[in-house]
């Protein structure tokens, strides 16, 4: 683990997901410091597809990947896909499976080690509730996906 | 989602494995006020079982869970299990696919939700690094599992 | 495996799985005598969550589980993914990998252990056929989940 | 599903795993009066590959299959492994996530189909215990696989 | 693996989802030698029951089972489903998660085997690309299923 | 798919994993002129670790990857883990399930897109047999893994 909590992207990154444009707003200025990228979401779907869509959007809009280039959307792909394992834990479907998911999500680019080869990494951070689509019955879920970018 | 930010359980439990015996005080204070009970721990290896034994034997030792009770312990189990799918991401396995990972875990029981009926709940957390056992060639990794307990 | 054959609340489920309203009364008048509920149920999809509603729905409404505590259907949801498992054997899925299912279903609810602390228990059994949507392109399936609750 | 029951390859087979050499006798001179074959046993493992070993091991020494034939091998292997989802639900391990199995286990093997053309099937049904090597922490499963033989 | 290369249904199965109607001639020739059955064919689609379904009809059209018989089709779809395995690669899921599939496909039915009692097989290829529905973000996928028959 | 088939990494990696050191020479020499490189090996074992560990050995001794660098070990890791699925299509497990693999593997590195800013990809492709540890009970399967580096 990194000694410097700082530059830790997955936690940094769960850190966001956790609040909204106006919270965390010290580690908001931390990421601007080092020179990272980050953005924030919000997606409720009985669909994963859509919550696919909703983070890729996102990352697009706010500049986190180059979306001319298949490289960047192929690293958050893989990225969002393992925060979604964590969300549904054992079987990768919602509605399928009667269930649906209210989530905050935060993407954050940036350089996680200390060597320089090392380069960039992106993670993807999914929070929220899981559960029936019943007002209420539902329990938090929590996943994190991180890539080479 | 709860509206009341202190009650949300896998929240809760997150914060306390991101720290440790020293971190969070004032949530912990905020869980002793609720009633709640919780504990936190570590542990490393390249075998899913002595994850979840280091699980199981902090509960059983804590007093989270009343071991002589199977119906706690199966609670548990389920939470670590699903705990454990937003660590690894596919492939329930460690060691077998030549990885190996090092993980803060937090247990915290409480009830969550405002209705008397609903009772008391189980979340067991897991934040750490997953990767080659090399050291420093590894990522963030999280999971959060919830169960009735 | 309890020695008492007739508390073996899976195999029980199973047993009523097997047969419709008329059958298993022997079974059926020991398992009122131990005072445990149960119902029985039927439903055809190639979609999952048509079969997951199918079970919800007959359990709340024969008052297996309360439909007003989440912690119920939390426990019964769980027992029903469970059951699929043994169903689809690898992919949780059916019309999405063109194949339909015509299922049995029952719901047992009691105390299938010694201790009273182990409290209540679900479990849920499904039987039917798996295969092709053509008439007879079928085999056998089956599936059990047992949850506390 | 066949309108006769008796050709019910897979229900035969979960009704033989319930019982041992001396249960289910009607059901075992039906299967003999069809020229059905069948086997039973019992295992108990933390370790997958024994279950299969054991399975295979009274298959071949029971005369249900021919250990020479790699197409039957094939085909009893693959019924064993889709038995085997429905015992573990989701994650294809015992040990590796600190549980054990306590089973039974039958095979089936004959004509369910009326036309002749279906040739042989194969049916494996395991039903037992699965849970924490703690005595008694453990609930019931069942599994079945069938393959054309 | 068989020394004889010629007779690897697998292999060959592979080469001939590389290619169309109008290569692979001279493999093609010692498969008509060896008397072995096979076909091509193409498929695009965001939905697996899609491909699954066009690699059946291509087997039924082209004579490469027997559609009247349930124990053929079924050979067929087992090896389909594990060859969808190799290009979904953990979640056998397409538009589900946002992702296209542009695939050749090839079946082939032969005696891969020396002995006669082996009998025969079926192999069943897909090779292509998967990737986001925008055209050229997309990279290669195998998959090979094999199944008595 | 890319029109020119000679930057289609991952079908040359599946041809490089068909043969050996002799074999495809003249794909050798375009993948030279291309100045991507290359390297092929073998791996027989029942434990998916050695076969990992064998895959990276190989690459980092042939200098297909800079084994100094997280980044590029962590790109092939995820490569090898994808291609592992074609090989086990459903249960990423070997031992475990009393089944051995004997496998012929290929790493191929390069640049497959026409954009310069696509950069560099990986592809591993592994091809040989799984089956019952008992010579010839066995049939072929193969995985590719790619990913961008
Ligand atoms: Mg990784
Ligand atoms: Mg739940
Ligand atoms: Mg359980
Ligand atoms: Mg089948
Ligand atoms: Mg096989
Ligand atoms: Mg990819």
């Amino acid at each position: 683990m990194l000694e410097d909590v700082s530059r830790r992207i997955g936690r940094n990154a769960i850190l966001l997901a956790f609040t909204n444009e106006e919270g965390e707003l010290s580690l908001k200025k931390e990421l601007a410091k080092l020179g990272w990228s980050y953005c924030q979401g919000k997606v409720g779907a009985m669909e994963l597809q859509k919550i696919v869509a909703a983070i890729e959007t996102s990352a697009k809009r706010q500049g986190i990947v180059n979306h001319d280039v298949y490289r960047e959307m192929h690293a958050l792909y893989h990225a969002i896909l393992e925060a979604v394992h964590g969300i549904t834990r054992g079987q990768v479907e919602l509605g399928g499976l009667l269930r649906t998911a209210g989530l905050r999500f935060s993407i954050v680019r940036g350089k996680p080690y200390e060597k320089e080869a090392e380069g960039e990494w992106i993670a993807v951070a999914l929070y929220g509730t899981i559960g029936a689509p019943v007002r209420g019955f539902e329990h938090e879920a929590i996943g994190l996906g991180i890539n080479h970018i």
